[in-house]
């Protein structure tokens, strides 16, 4: 996103300035490999470009960009444990570099960090910055454990589907959105458009997810094509295709879980999903809240407000659909 | 504690009245569970008594007070997968009852939700009650690294220890009776009383935890007495006595860490420990540290505060050593 270099230069370079040089190394070694893995820093911008829209400089929306992106690294530390997940933007994962008990408590740190930053905000604004945090903060991790909860279930229905997802990974988009606005002490109803914006948004971007990593090309998508279906993965795409097949093809459907040579299952899987429509569904469910997400935004757009960055933004990480 | 049963049934019924009803049941069980296995909630009661010297009523202390106990169940959710232990107050840890994933998660939210309660502060006491309970959790962090580092290490020196335990247990004492003194709006000097008194008393605390832990009255101690000994815990005794012996008697020292039978080896510790004058190094070190929790307080008593319950209080928690 060559549009937004100079912002993600000045994010960088205000995460490298948090003091994290303290003892014991073994708690704070593991937090600054963490960081300076790097990452798109979608979250800090969004904070910045929402406060841009009403004038905020983002030397000011900074501290509330930094919560947000520490806190995102929080709980990526920890759902890597949760997850055993061994590699994280193509590095070792903190509980394989070190152990569990490091990734537990460095990520504890990274989480009192987020609230330090936030901290800053000595003034009126901040009781409403706090608020908001938490509420997400308890809503992030309602989402990580109905992700865990849909594991062991086969009948998570496309409703619950999205809730999780919205949960999980777009309120927090919302919130750092939404941070930009009350900085700039703007109204509830403009809060709640920044808001909605990006809890759309995020909902869209989940689904495109979903559909890249079968229908993405390798290359630019940076993961191994089908690695949902082979692990049998409740996404929107199964989750439409099991409903569908319920009634017409279940004995397709029953042939899919149990496919394993990779190669075979993805053709299998990407003939299923054609047959019943369930690419052009999930197509029409991105659609769906990225207009969503868009209405939001026109809506600040008809107020005057200079929401062009934040469009940019948008239709960049949408790119990607065919 | 008789003389604190009414503060400590107020503050049960208020941790009992946190709204924990939410979904999914998975993530705010555990935690129903483990604030029901009771505690002897010494550090919310610290908070209160902290206040009262200053006329702060109980029902304005009492979000401080709670902010405070969930901060230290948060931390012994965490601590207890990281040292694997399977029972807290005698019932399972919730990694043992439900799995590690649930009780990383559900300390997470603990934690946002002693945020929330401190949250409801909403006046100029905020930030620095705020800025103090960030710096605390920080320091806490980094109490159970060093203590975790120091499992691999036998070069630990007293100074190392003490620190250690500082930072682990004694640091959030004296942040909880410290709030009492910044919600009555009290100097720096008096808030710096308090806590002091509080780190001091929590490092003498600890020390005759020590000491109890192999001259304890098993039946009052409530714990296996000589586990620490029998797990060559490196503890006040335990680093004292290699001091010591690493001059004189290094051989004894080396006998007993390769000692297995227990019995034998509780034996042999008193019977080294007491050639060394390793008991009453132990006794001189708390001792130091209750005389000087005692002098903060008694700073205190000279402005004419009524210091009487946190005295009572204090004796209480020393009642136990010979």
């Amino acid at each position: 996103m060559k549009e937004f270099r100079e912002y993600i230069q000045y994010i960088e370079n205000e995460l490298a300035g948090i003091n994290l040089d303290q003892e014991p190394q073994k708690l704070f070694d593991p937090l600054k490999y963490f960081l300076s893995l790097g990452g798109k820093r979608i979250r800090p911008m969004l904070t910045i470009l929402g406060g841009n829209i009403f004038q905020v400089p983002k030397e000011e929306s900074i501290h509330a960009a930094l919560c947000i992106e520490l806190f995102h690294n929080f709980s990526l530390v920890h759902d890597d444990i949760m997850d055993a997940a061994p590699v994280r933007r193509g590095k070792p994962t903190i509980h394989t570099k070190w152990n569990s008990s490091v990734a537990i408590l460095s990520g504890d740190v990274l989480y009192v960090e987020a609230y330090r930053q936030l901290s800053k905000y000595t003034d009126s604004r901040f009781p409403l910055l706090l608020k908001r945090f938490n509420e997400t903060a308890i809503e992030v991790c309602q989402g990580q454990q109905l992700d865990m909860d849909y594991e062991s279930r086969n009948d998570v229905t496309e409703a619950e589907y999205i809730e999780m997802i919205r949960l999980k990974t777009s309120v927090l988009l919302g919130c750092a959105l939404e941070f930009g606005a009350i900085l700039a002490n703007q109204s509830e109803e403009r809060q709640a458009r920044l808001y909605e914006f990006g809890v759309s948004l995020g909902i869209a971007f989940q689904i495109q997810d979903d559909i890249l990593d079968l229908y993405g090309d390798p290359e630019s998508f940076g993961k191994r094509v089908g690695g949902d279906i082979i692990a049998n993965k409740q996404t929107l795409l199964f989750i439409h295709a099991r409903n569908v097949t319920d009634s017409t093809h279940q004995t397709d459907f029953k042939t899919l879980l149990e496919m394993e040579a990779p190669a075979d299952k993805i053709d299998f899987a990407k003939r299923l999903f054609q047959e019943n429509g369930t690419l052009e569904h999930a197509k029409a469910k991105m659609s769906e809240y990225y207009q969503l997400a868009m209405e939001n935004l026109n809506k600040l757009e008809k107020d005057s407000f200079p929401i062009e960055e934040l469009h940019i933004l948008a239709k960049n990480l949408m790119v990607r659909i065919n």
